[in-house]
């Protein structure tokens, strides 16, 4: 069941409420350990849902459960209909700040919850949630004993890692996936290019594609390719090995699905390949066949807070990314800082700063800190800013070769491959050390 | 000299004139290391010249000064002269803020100073300045090397220490430096409260302490105790064993020479008592013999931003203190959260968060950093919230039996007693061996 609960601001006058949920049943009180889920850009029942792993731990880890919503998503919005109004209702939206509201929640359950008051929390989370539950270890070793950070690219930013590597990894997923799955998608762009050059060939297009709103013009084009490349790095996030509903509701090894629409010979025709392209685009966008239509206006879930996290990225959170149409299947582009920052101004009226993550989360230096497990799924493009080999002995890494987006999170399943089951073997081990360090520690 | 900067805020939009000093004479680049002073609540020239540590430690070491002021304090206002006006502009001041300002100059002057690049940075700093070095170290491991916090009381913090061993060690100072100090200066409150309740006593007592503003009423009677135990509280921190001239211009030991106004028997009168009692109280004001009456509204250097830190008192840093009259000289009082809550309501509009620094800095849980010295005086009433114990390996506390506040930050001086020699020296070996590890794991 949903809380609700007022929490305080930077401002120590100002307050919001803020959603969090709680499953008890399998919790040993007193002092039974809490698996804390650091909520990342959406609504929160939404990561409750698709976070399995937790579920299926706690009986053994005789575990509470509390998933925690980040400020500004969901129903913890700090200043109701008008948080978006404005940079100056949105200056709040920051990870510290969500950082500072889960301490401060953590503190508060363990006050005012008889039996929580000794039990050990550890920090869980997936994507940006992981990178915040990592984050939240480095800041609060006092409040959280260790974390899951599960395909946290926390060192996607300037200066890093190589931007073009998170597009290589989308594209390496479609090269494993069928004969010529790359090399027809890097193709389908000249393609588009060609057919959509003429009103006719615009018209085709939006019927094959059965796009809701049609084509009218090389603008148009462009935002359709834009689109298509966010499908596929989509699909490259969840080519999970069974069916299941995450981003959409897929088939299982859904870019095996959509390469054999794209299989082709390099005679290929542009009409011919772009039938194929739009049938694997259907894929993503219909494999339940309940849309009339695609809508390129969107490409995931609504449970995701797609204005929040682009003020974010506009922001604190400025992940470079680049594209060169040789080691890629996209378009040659560039990362173009000041282009970038010109359109948050224009949008937020802010400008990101590029260096702020790596001065106030440490970047590459974070040997100093402990307990953290940075587990990365080897088809998922966010691993390419993953931390991907163990730093120290309590600052692991656990690859997961056949995962994508944070496999190891879900609830499992019988198609599970063996990486990810050891993953989530080493991972439950990890925990139970930091829990008997925290009851040592506390005894002494 | 003093350089001025722009630096951000959390909005990442406005900039505001950050103030530093640096001296690099001594410094050996390129990647000799910086010694970055984490400037407290008041101007940062007057902490410049107050800690002669680092200007003596600089040639040894090879090594650049900074001192950079806090944001609100000295010359670094983020609003102007506006910064003052209202909880609106106030709330960017916290410590928080004040951190992440140290962060993003060190990691501006380490890519535009030439040969900055690799230098290892260590934090230093005294009492609330050693708090933030503490913390500093805490928060950004990656910015700096290590810490040394020297009369910093990072545990006077609601539930961490007793709330009256503060004015208990400001009264074993009294107690230990003449005959029956302590004593009379405990008997003095009740003096004061029998001379006050006539007009006739209350002019005797303007006249006797030469006051500014005469004494017209038991409220002023009431200020006036107020500003006396202030002036008791000052002197313990001051205590030095040489001229100086921090708080004001004092004699080597001041309290002893204030002791030799108190050492009365218990025979004495009210008025016997109260002459001494003024004598004492000179010492303090006056000893340069140049005022030509005592303000009872300061009782301390202008170069201190009071009202700042009263908001940050009304803010984070709630530090409860308490007198039981029994185990110290003062009148009985409890600690009255709520009254104190109620009078920063009033006085700022905001109210007090009694647990936030113990969940943003750790608190007593702070075992999992590492590199920090926490330096004390044993004369020092601040040592009551300090740590003066050995934490861990690297969490180390160094005391110095005859030192008062931050004494091993000063100049060095030929009265100084062998304890503080030690520390120093044991402090500068352990800069070493921080600068060393750095630059080994820099090139590992």
């Amino acid at each position: 069941t949903p809380k609700i609960r007022h929490l305080p601001f930077e401002n120590p006058y100002g307050t919001f409420k803020q959603r969090y949920l709680m499953a008890d049943k399998h919790w040993k009180q007193p002092g039974g350990p809490v698996l804390f889920y650091t909520g990342n850009e959406g609504d929160i029942t939404w990561f409750c849902n698709n976070t399995g792993f937790m579920w299926e731990i706690a009986e053994e880890l005789g575990a509470m459960l509390v998933f925690a919503e980040h400020r500004y998503y969901g129903e913890s919005l700090p200043f109701g209909p008008d948080s978006y109004r404005g940079s100056k209702h949105l200056n709040y939206l920051t990870s510290e700040q969500a950082l500072a509201d889960f301490a401060v929640l953590i503190q508060d359950l363990k006050s005012t919850l008889p039996g929580a008051q000794h039990s050990p929390v550890i920090a869980v989370g997936g994507s940006y949630g992981g990178m915040l539950s990592a984050w939240f270890r480095m800041k609060y070793p006092n409040i959280v004993v260790g974390a899951l950070a599960s395909s946290a690219p926390i060192w996607q930013f300037p200066g890093m890692v190589p931007c073009g590597d998170f597009y290589k990894i989308v594209t390496q997923d479609f090269a494993r996936s069928g004969y010529n799955c790359d090399a027809n998608i890097r193709k389908s762009w000249k393609a588009i290019e060609n057919v959509s050059s003429t009103a006719a060939g615009l018209q085709w297009m939006t019927e094959e594609f059965s796009l809701c709103t049609p084509l009218k013009n090389k603008n148009d084009a462009f935002g359709f390719k834009n689109w298509l490349q966010e499908t596929w790095v989509n699909l490259a996030m969840v080519d999970y090995p069974y069916e299941a509903n995450f981003l959409q509701p897929l088939p299982r090894w859904p870019i095996q699905v959509v390469c054999k629409y794209l299989a082709f010979d390099s005679t290929v025709s542009d009409y011919q390949l772009l039938r194929g392209v739009s049938q694997a685009a259907k894929v993503y966008y219909n494999y339940t066949g309940s849309s009339s239509c695609l809508n390129t206006s969107q490409t995931a879930t609504g449970s995701l807070g797609f204005l929040g996290w682009y003020y974010q990225a506009c922001t604190e959170m400025v992940m470079p990314m680049c594209t060169d149409g040789v080691h890629d299947m996209f378009e040659p582009e560039e990362w173009n800082f000041q282009a970038f920052s010109d359109e948050c101004n224009i949008i937020f009226g802010v400008r990101p700063r590029a260096d702020w993550a790596g001065t106030v989360y440490g970047g590459k230096d974070i040997t100093s800190h402990s307990n953290i497990i940075f587990s990365n799924g080897g088809l998922d493009p966010w691993s390419a800013g993953g931390v991907t080999y163990n730093i120290t002995d309590s600052l692991v890494s656990i690859m997961i070769p056949d995962g994508a987006h944070h496999l190891d999170l879900r609830y499992s399943n019988d198609h599970d491959p063996p990486s990810v089951r050891a993953a989530r073997a080493l991972e439950v081990k990890y925990f139970r050390e930091w829990i008997k360090q925290a009851k040592k520690s506390s005894t002494s």
